[in-house]
């Protein structure tokens, strides 16, 4: 290896050198500034590019090998300590120079609020797409101790933006009676506690539709992810997960974007969250982008 | 705020300013001097305040909120150190109290020999009561290395003194070979392995009884709860523990007490198991304190 | 134990049951949404306090017992989770009651900007207050990435508004050049890397005025409190700590209020940082607080 | 107890005093130098007999006692660090000695390459021998970097040498492409992702035939496991490697020797790994070894 | 390595195969039930013996070689949970042996209350014996919350049973102020704070005397030795502690026996609590032990 | 920021986007293949990396800020698990390319046999070069249980291949007795436990001279540096080592080249041994690189 090539530090496995050819950019968004009870995934997107450093570079599930998929790992958008509003600006105005260029954005969080600004710029360029929530919470306050910014809010932003109907979140055990009220009659689809069975009923709907998919970790019981920040009881297995991504990626929708989120690595020394984190993004990479 | 106010320390999430409307009552029993693996549930109680306050309110499962539920935390019993034999006279005698005044005591352990005094000043009130045990370990042991008063052993005392027939255990995949013979032919009931499914055949025989529940969090496999002293690998998930207690929420049983036991943070860094039992304590709150 | 006598959940040890009578005032500030590294200080004050239960009542150092000084510990703030202004705001408002009173203020914080707010407070009522600042960050940055609300600038804001003629910094060993520059030609005191030799220098220049105290727990090298968020290698000990504490109460200023603040506990499996900044507190409590 | 008595430091619970009359000899191969990612299976063995301790004798799964299974904790073999040739000869020869006495070899690993050896010798024994494999993993490499010698091979080692139609692999959900072309190619069988359904299907036709069952502690989801080098998401649970256990014991193969390899423990601060691998070698000497 | 030579389990690094011609016998005391803050040193014995493996077998400071001391490591006494009287009973009787054949006992605790027994037997056969006590906590406590058998008694136990002039405590950094009076009225010997400096000053009073030396490895500041149930910040280093060790290595005192005690595994996630602490036991055993 | 300006993953913080103009070039040798006791520092050097992130860029002790120094982190050389033959000729060649082109190379390990190869090329460059070596092991075994290549070899083989007078040791506090021998009638240079104050004695006859620098953390206390595989008591802190570096910083020996090795991360879930050693690495490229 000649020390000129320039092989830079730490991004996920296999990514290519140059944004050039590429597909998919994967990038962090390192914001945990809003979190409510346990701040820490700001270190989330790092951990989960060391992980990845563990995985065969090829799915059996899927049959493919990540050297058939061509994405650059764009490191950690710089975001602002501290300041909720300025960082969504930059998130946004991030995405909408990836998806110009017709790149899927692949995104590691960070809190769920950075999903917001990703949704705002995506639906600038695919006015018609879906989105399909994978989470343990419903995400559908209007604010959160008065603040609108908030890890709780960012689907009820998109219902309330974007067409409630255009919302399908699945795996939901957790929230204010208020938000499973507003679940039930904005129009919405909802799935409590399950994934992979809804989700395989409602994907033929979708069909041919632009569909971008925010998956927050957490949806998963705290046995298979301890490493979040609001772990609820309760939840699906990785099995379930895998299953799911399995299902879109067979599926007849057309993803044009997706992301992780919530994964805060210092409550799980045994990095087993981290680990699943980087499976499950390259069982994404592998399945939903497409050339 | 006031600071005059008296917002003190830290109480199981929502709990009332004062004992005396209320309808239930969260005492922790901080004791582990008589465990054989592990200690360290004398830090369970504390731990299990300071998670819930992650939780929401609202319970989706039962559709109730805790501002439903009229009940104070009453912080822990001071008992002292290495001493069972005093300990469990302070424990009795302070459940008296409560159910003296007609409340429900809900007890945070601690090591399960501390669900033995409760039981003792229950049956006082409630001669005819049917004990639901839910744990790996069947508990039926007469001594423990020479001494009577062990965590091994209060569900012997219990069918000794107050008649095998009315204790009914769930979830036992641990224990000596003479305890498994007890539970044969003393008259006990035991389901192995399971929870909800049996419970949910035996539940409709004890309707309109009045029955006290004492759950040992190691009824859970490691991956949902490891935080706990004696481990015990093939376990239920967390799911199975919502839905066994969601079962007798939505029964004909008439619970008049209730604890959850063995919690021991320090084997827990991720702290699922403090925050699960968090999720426990809610569900029962909601689901079994009645006016 | 009477169960009605609400011995309610978890304070300092030796906390008194009412603050009627109270010569001090123990609060805890958990707010950590402006750090830069790593987050957390937020579940510092209920640590300490759980911490205390392992401490003893008395001194040997300073040859008292707590029973010697009424105070009561009044739980935590609840202070609104990403809005570093409202949590300002509330933090102020608070202080200016207990010292309204003539109460000792004896913070536990959450992150360094919490200290400027009581400041505020303080100087209100003390306007010739001099202000004991021990910490490994100089804490003078005007702004830190745009944002003037930082836990980077608390003690800029009190040299600009209160005179840096009246603070001393002691033990800094992290900054930025324009921080160290700013220090030399203000007009405060910065003594570099140590804390008690030079403070026993400084202290007989400050006999009999009012003093406010402001401990970092980074202070100490991360071998002694690797539980906080900005970390800093080359650090004194807790023996110097605790020299330093005791210089203060032997000296002739009067202190008028005090804050310990930056404990993570999520960074220190051991508690040992916990632990340390309880018999801290302690030290403080019977060193500090007269009638 | 007689201080001469030699109770001699840890060794798996009731572990006979001498080797003479065993019927099985449990020995540790603390070897980890050629994993890929993370290292530290080598403090395994140890760990797992410190688990020990916490277990019940008696099992109710196999209705059996301890006390009815002679065997013998011969401790660890001392491998020479960073040289795995020479560990692989000591291994070899160590092996030999114990079936040349007819004992029931069951070996506590270090990383997977250690079964290499083992199989070696007892393939000099039993040539007609069938290989259980129970793994995450398929270690069906040729090589791994240049590395013939890799815990990625030592499946692949068997097959080309003993016959790849002896070989029966179960759970297997990672590999390289050509690692899984090669399983169907071969003649051996592989059953992914799932252990106890498939097992249940092939044990009949191995009925009558001695059986070498190698087990990696990855197999399990990391939920269940996560102290172990190359956790990988989505694996079964506990309870589902306890039944696979238990058909093999109940199933007419003649088991000869079996080995559990791969438990890490510094990955695991919960100790939920070697907690489990300790149950499971309790059940494989209740099951498994016959006089 | 032939299989049948009994290499047996985890022992302290270079223990001989037989206590026939042993100098020094190695115990270990599993016990922490009376313990009033965090329980756990029951582990500590066997983890010291893990961390020997690390070790080098000689000593620079003292230029001696493991090989030249003939030790046996007899592991554990097993001391009935829960039970503070039967344990005692059984540990002096284990003692009384040891001495009996005379050989130096060297015990591995567990909390401090095992040092008692251990001092009856030793003084029944040394009358003339003095006690150096090296330790963050006086230990003289009369009763702990009406226990009299307590590990805040031990010391005392001493002082009144053997003559408090024989007692001689060095690091003493917390305590009752009772115990801190009685120190000072009773004569016994106590020096606060340090080790090494006072240690100097008085062993050449004890020259020619029978000596025997307990250490709490809570004398060390957290920062060195955070595995301990009750750390105390503001102690002494591990420098120290050897330097104190050398001291009486190199003094005419006639070291009888040794304990280190109270480290607690579960709180020291870096395991430098028993690395420490297993280098301490290799000087001790290379200083101390003589022919 | 602009997506495409392939802000690269994760890097030592400040290091420039190419190596063309760069002084120095920061380098990982990600292996711990040979090490005795407790592997893992493969993954010291991206978590020193992670941990720069912390940092302040300006240091006081310097006066001197990162944007002063112009530094290329070209990422971790990609090792060949388990093969330490052709790691070792893999780094030589590696750092030869950096040598050629006149920069500076500083290097993140891995294990101490790291050093082996880079000094060979070192000394094909600056034939005359001396070496200072800054450890807690001597590092002069002729070989580890039959192995050459091992982490306990390196300053050994420096001394044969180069005179040993060339090397001079410093805080050395374990080994072998035949090391300290061989030390003493070499003519190398060993000074005991201590590093400032023998350094700077040496320094000055080193004036002029290339020096080469090598670091193993392990050279601190464990109370500074848990995170390393074999942890020795009794060591310096990091005040000293800071010292120790300023001292080499302002003397007038030319440091050309440097390494900081043994950084093991998973045995420290602080993190404070990555981030004491990424300021270290600060001081180190603001102190040692000159134009």
């Amino acid at each position: 290896m000649r020390f000129d090539e320039a092989y830079s530090g730490k991004v996920f496995i296999m990514s290519r050198n140059t944004h050039e050819d590429a597909d998919a950019i994967i990038y962090g968004m390192p914001m945990d500034w809003t979190v409510s009870f346990r701040p820490g995934s700001r270190f989330g997107p790092n951990r989960i590019r060391e992980a990845s450093i563990g995985l065969e570079e090829y799915s059996p599930y899927l049959d493919r090998h990540l050297e058939e998929v061509n994405y650059f790992d764009a490191g950690d958008i710089p975001l602002p300590f501290g300041s909720a509003e300025r960082s969504i600006d930059m998130i946004r105005d991030y995405v909408r120079q990836i998806i110009a260029k017709d790149k899927f954005p692949l995104g590691l969080g960070g809190e769920h609020l950075v999903s917001w600004p990703v949704l705002q710029a995506m639906y600038e360029k695919y006015p018609d797409m879906a989105v399909i929530h994978i989470d343990a919470h419903a995400d559908l306050r209007v604010e959160y101790e008065g603040e609108v910014l908030s890890h709780s809010t960012p689907i009820r932003k998109v219902c309330e933006n974007y067409g409630a109907e255009n919302v399908y979140s699945f795996g939901i055990r957790s929230g204010m009676r208020e938000e499973f009220q507003y679940a039930k009659e904005s129009g919405m689809y909802m799935a409590r506690y399950e994934v992979a069975k809804p989700l395989a009923e409602v994907l033929p709907k979708l069909a041919g539709r632009p569909v971008y998919v925010t998956i927050d970790i957490d949806v998963l019981d705290p046995a298979f992810a301890p490493g979040t920040g609001t772990a609820e009881a309760g939840g699906i297995s990785s099995k379930e997960l895998l299953e799911a991504i399995h299902l879109i990626a067979k599926s007849d929708v057309k993803v044009v974007g997706a992301d992780l989120v919530e994964v805060a690595p210092v409550y799980d020394p045994t990095e087993k969250t981290p680990i699943a984190a980087s499976k499950f993004i390259r069982e994404i990479l592998l399945g939903w982008v497409k050339k």
